[in-house]
């Protein structure tokens, strides 16, 4: 399939969703944990996580149109905090259902466990294998599309030893973290490579 | 491994990056084709490349800070167009290699073949089988770590039809398009799975 612009003007709205939500490849995915300040949870999955930079660490999410009911993104306005969690495979179909639009907690709704840990004021995922807590710490508004680049620190990371390498590399395949694409898939297992650090003229090398 | 902000300062820089760099988990990979004014050609791989919309069809890609020799970043800023070609596992070791510094066009150094499709401005890499076609329509400064965000509006989609569902959905293992993780990691093959649409009270199933 050929597209130019004028092609994709005229496509059908959900083929287009579809299209253009996986033409961009894999996604990072991560189940958002927040609560309201009265103290009410809130699960979403998010696909729109970006690494912003590592020191300081930084995460960018992107959130869509501030519409009404888009409790996770006012739970941080509120609070200030939020957590990431990786998706286990076997977690993918509970993941995807935190986006049906309930009117109670997604965590009961879809059968995952809320988890305080060491005061952090956010919810963890207690079935998650990686954790990620981050304190919001600048918005920036991306005017063109009415989204918003939300940026967090990192706060609080638990990782399992195993998976991590003697040089601070976190094997996913280890930690079972589930990958997204398109609107709808999950994708999990299988295998990657690593190379050498590159210079020119020689050839990188799978370490 | 538990770590709290306080221990993520005291970590040895490489270390840290490599960590931070992998929790934020699969990263979608591409190999971003420019030209300066000459017509100078420049290869790059980038990983922080994220979905902004559909409907304009939108692609962010956040920058490093702008040091000199910084050529995708200049030459988009110079011409306004650019592409973003996605990576077979065959490629990976040659996109690997784009990151290092070369003083010539990496197609020819690292041994991918420049393209140029029905006039678009910028070079395509002729191995790639998912070829996107966009040009710059905004810029945002993310001020707290001297990043930017740039966003794209596609013009030009080359895929292959086998690849592509009736919805729209692309199959990434068709396309046999490799994701990242953390710095140097290529990831390919594999399995997935899709969910029917979310609604509260209705367990998604697989289609």
């Amino acid at each position: 399939m050929n597209v130019v612009a004028s092609d994709l003007n005229e496509m059908e709205r959900f083929y287009r969703a579809n299209l253009i939500n996986s033409v961009t490849g894999y996604k990072s995915l991560h189940l958002m944990g927040t609560q309201d300040k009265a103290g009410i949870s809130n699960l979403a999955v998010f696909s729109q996580v970006i690494h912003l930079g590592a020191d300081p660490a930084l995460v960018g999410i992107l959130f869509r149109p501030r519409i009404p009911g888009m409790n996770s993104y006012e739970n941080i306005l509120e609070t200030g905090h939020f957590t990431l969690n990786h998706i286990l495979p076997e977690m993918s179909c509970q993941a995807h259902w935190t986006s049906a639009k309930w009117s109670s907690s997604e965590f009961k709704e879809v059968g995952l466990t809320e988890e305080y840990l060491h005061g952090f004021p956010a919810p963890f995922v207690k079935e998650s294998v990686v954790k990620i807590g981050l304190h919001m710490v600048a918005e920036y508004p991306v005017s063109i599309n009415n989204t918003c680049l939300m940026v967090g620190a990192i706060e609080y990371l638990e990782i399992p030893d195993d998976a991590i390498k003697q040089d601070g590399f976190v094997d996913l395949l280890e930690t079972r973290t589930v990958a997204g694409f398109g609107l709808d898939g999950y994708f999990a297992d299988g295998n990657y490579d690593r190379y050498s650090y590159a210079k020119p003229g020689v050839r990188p090398t799978l370490i």
